[in-house]
């Protein structure tokens, strides 16, 4: 089955983004000159699935920043609703996260970059999570949306490497322990 | 005045006990070998300022294990409560954090562990924490005691180092940049 892959930046407590979405305390650090892997990690990447709030954020950028399919889940959205110039990079699934899984396994992707907090959350309660690369902006927001939620039982995670930038990022990598989750 | 200093581990979803106070998912991990510098830190400490919940959790353990004066902020315990054996490691205080801080430094204290969610929050909303040594665990929770709350603006910190742990820990020290916050 096709495995899931995040990559994310949080704020120290937790959030990827304030309540109403914005994101300008991440825009706003200077990490001029630094290479936190982003291209490295989507180089290895053969889809993208993420949910509405992660798609509308795409969609206020000048350009649409992504080059491989990307899959929005969401059960609002509809294909309709995707612009003309996007139909042949952007489709809307409705299906659950396994059965999504599978059906991107069928289309011949094997590494999706599952982005977005409740699609990470939703994809991590369901074991469908291979690693996670979690860096962390020298911030406290107070409030926002959370990286992670409710979680079934206790998920363990294999800690791989860490490192940190003159700007004070701190990038982690771990694996998802399913074996024991 | 005195400076207030964190010291704590928190899980990877920022927890830093379960619901209901437990922290077996932080006894549990296998750290043997590893220092991860408690016993540095303390040594530079001059006391204790802790909550109700942290102060509950070291009655629990078999030796009281703080060998530096312990003050108990908490708006329902009184001086009553404290066992006698305790009498003289341990006051309450009903005091504001900064009427606290300025009443440690009349007595002669330097640096303060400011230690418990629902305390260090309220200290670092005061500007009283000067750095913070953060230990996360690779455990998602679900649920749980935060580490941070709410802020009434944006709370920058200054990284220090980052390091990890052969058991998976990773530890980073900031300090509050009370200069921007």
């Amino acid at each position: 089955m096709t495995t899931g892959h995040v990559f994310i930046a949080q704020s120290l407590d937790g959030y990827i983004a304030r309540p109403d979405g914005a994101i300008d305390w991440l825009m706003s650090i200077d990490t001029a000159g630094e290479d936190h892997g982003y291209h490295d990690f989507i180089s290895t990447i053969d889809c993208i699935v993420m949910g509405r709030g992660t798609f509308e954020m795409a969609l206020s950028f000048e350009l649409w920043p992504y080059d491989k399919p990307v899959i929005v889940v969401s059960s609002t959205l509809s294909s309709a609703d995707i612009a003309d110039h996007l139909r042949d990079k952007v489709r809307v699934s409705h299906a659950a996260p396994r059965d999504l899984m599978m059906e991107l396994s069928r289309d011949g992707f094997h590494r999706a970059y599952v982005d977005g907090g409740k699609v990470i959350q939703s994809f991590l309660r369901d074991g469908l999570i291979q690693d996670m690369v979690i860096t962390t902006i020298p911030v406290l927001l107070g409030a926002g949306r959370p990286l992670f939620g409710d979680v079934h039982r206790d998920i363990h995670m294999k800690h791989i490497s860490s490192r940190s930038f003159p700007s004070g990022l701190v990038q982690s990598t771990y694996n998802v322990d399913v074996t024991v989750s």
